[in-house]
């Protein structure tokens, strides 16, 4: 399909926040060209005429356990503990590869209506989690969650082989899901595993302070650190939350050139704490943002992620000042790019794959048009959502989705799993 | 006007949060009956089969300055004071009074998007906030913002009789800027003019650390403690933000029968702090939600503020079970009710007046139905909202206003208006 973005405001991300006007060409999965209106030799299969709204690239939401939208409203008001011990895992026993199927579907719709273009996934069976993706037209990173009880380093291995062999819009990063969770000799696994793959590595890391005190109580020193002599990180990674991080934390951060997902709204409503996002980025370590699963959160929308960042930032810091709007953009897009290995998704320009979004600027909470930019971060919503599109294809427009189902299935299958956990 | 909503879900809020099914029969300005499918001898103008969706009540903007559209995304990122004398009042100090007409139908807009049905503002120009309201059909309480340079007793007097005697959907409540914006003699005036018509008062209180030691300075105790002191509240009332609030502070709001407003996104994005919302419930302080205006938020999104006013009350406490999403709901609704005088506006109930929204539950973000109500404050959205009825007449449906004017007519004026300010 050759489509044609014309009469548009585009936020390239291409260098700068520059907004300029023109249109953005997309041939098969690919940007053919970013600019002012100019003679092309294409036959177009569509025309979109922008109304000088705004394209722009889409949101990476490089956190997220995606099937635990069953869980949703389900388990509220509750410290991370007893939320793990008596609400998630006793259901997360029960559930299918096929119930991960459908959850990753609903999960994926939603990341649609928000602007979201790809995931960082992680969850129990990646070949579901892949065939939702596969199925809807989506963009999956999926990692792994390593832990004593499910997850082996050999199904790590295959799972690395096979999903990053196949379709373009698949991939698999090696991953654990955290150090509580597991045995020195698990990590030193994978350890081994990410040398002998030359793969990065990520995990759950700082999350709550009774984390961070298990570990120097279990291992003498804090995860980043453990995790850092243990050289988990030779071939780089990262970790979401780093929530209770210290300085030294983050310097390893920082030398190993590993990225941070931060979940500002899970963080919150787990009363788990606020992250010091203002003093990774001086250390210039690169921060990406993730919603977390909708179990913690509860909901999959990057608006609300976008101005929790800067948000709790300026008063974690008391400094109005601290990460403002470009920076929490840069984050949303280029930060979750580096973090999942998208390069070819960090921006519009000529050759990336053709991940973008249409932002409606005639709504109320996009006018007046002093600063678009900032309008997005700070008072933008998914009602301005109007077009989504992943690797070329359409997935959503004016509140329709175009995946392959109707949404009335999936709610209707999403519901009776429910109900089926539940009971 | 006889509306009929039928084959509906219904959140009344009329006493607790049980969700029944049936319908809502609007007669005029007032609710008529809420229950199950019943023969009614009436002929209705509109029947809508609300496909099993929610109806609810509106909710209630308690704390906001409208026409502060003009400075959105204008003055970003600079503390409260700079914020205030460097940005918001050079450039206010050019305002007319039709200016914030225009930038008012502008706000109200974005209030009808997020299910808001009314609002509580302070600014300059009653006379065409009120007509602002008027004429989009909204409902307006206004308040005085009596300061050492704007507003007089005499002006405060003269809208207290006149706003309060016509137009069911206008009416005013006294009401000061701020104890650092006013002089002991105003103050002592507003207390004489409470007492002689018998009203309650507002203000903003407490908002920063530096307003609170300022307070102490020039007077030697805290604001809240000096309003006490003063009379202020013989009648009742109470005040915006609350940020910075001691517990004796809060035992003056408890004795007083005051109501609180808090107002979350303002407060983070100024770096102002985070107010103690669960404290101010264990001592019985009737709570209420405020987006504040859209120059500190900067957008008019109740969802927003719903899910941070919980979100940062369990990371405030380190308490996961603080304000949850019922006691959230309450305030966003009945809380903001009680503050602003609208006994007739708190729940769905015969008598009631009809300022109703219907929420899609049919989005991938209300999915699956494990709790309505909690769906509604943790993972709901504008993108939800899809009629908003005010004094039982329709202004919002489906994403179009029935306002008596085109959006892009008033977009185009809030730029013009925009562009010659900020020129």
């Amino acid at each position: 399909m050759n489509i044609r973005f014309y009469n548009a405001r585009i936020l390239s991300m291409n260098g700068d926040f520059t907004i300029t006007t023109g249109e953005v060409i997309v041939c098969g999965d690919r940007i053919h060209y970013v600019g002012a209106p100019a003679a092309h030799n294409l036959i177009f299969d569509r025309e979109i005429d922008c109304e000088k709204n705004l394209l722009m690239p889409g949101f990476k939401n490089a956190h997220t356990h995606s099937a635990m939208t069953f869980l949703r409203s389900y388990a509220d008001d509750l410290p991370l503990s007893s939320w793990l011990n008596d609400k998630v895992f006793p259901l997360e026993a029960k559930l299918t590869a096929e119930h991960i199927y459908h959850l990753s579907v609903l999960a994926i719709m939603e990341y649609l209506t928000s602007g979201i273009t790809s995931n960082f996934d992680m969850y129990f069976t990646p070949e579901t989690i892949a065939q939702a993706a596969l199925d809807t037209g989506f963009r999956t990173v999926m990692t792994g969650a390593l832990n004593n009880f499910t997850h082996s380093l050999q199904e790590l291995e295959d799972w690395h082989d096979r999903f990053n062999n196949g379709d373009e819009r698949i991939s698999f990063i090696l991953g654990f899901h955290a150090e509580y969770t597991n045995s020195l000799e698990n990590l030193e696994g994978l350890a081994a595993l990410a040398h002998k793959l030359r793969a990065p590595v990520f995990t759950h890391c700082s999350e709550t302070a009774e984390e961070v005190s298990g570990c120097i109580e279990r291992h003498g020193i804090t995860p980043p650190a453990l995790f850092d002599r243990l050289d988990l990180f030779r071939y780089g990674g990262g970790a979401y939350h780093c929530v209770h991080i210290t300085e030294e934390d983050l310097d390893i951060f920082a030398a190993s050139n590993l990225s941070i997902v931060t979940n500002p709204a899970s963080n919150l409503k787990l009363a788990s704490g606020i992250a010091p996002i203002q003093r990774m980025l001086d250390k210039g370590i690169n921060v990406a943002i993730g919603t977390d699963g909708p179990a913690s959160n509860n909901c999959l929308d990057f608006f609300r992620e976008m101005f929790l960042v800067t948000g709790l930032a300026k008063a974690r810091e008391e400094d109005a000042a601290a990460v403002d709007a470009f920076a929490v953009l840069e984050m949303a897009v280029r930060g979750g790019a580096i973090a999942m290995g998208l390069s070819d998704c960090d921006c519009l320009a000529p050759g990336k794959l053709a991940d973008i979004i249409l932002i409606d600027l005639k709504q109320p909470n996009m006018q007046p048009l002093n600063n678009i930019a900032k309008n997005i971060v700070y008072s933008g919503s998914k009602q301005n959502v109007t077009l989504t599109m992943v690797n070329g294809r359409i997935l959503y427009e004016n509140g329709h989705f175009h995946i392959g189902i109707a949404p009335e299935q999936v709610y209707a299958k999403v519901n009776e799993i429910t109900q089926m956990l539940t009971r």
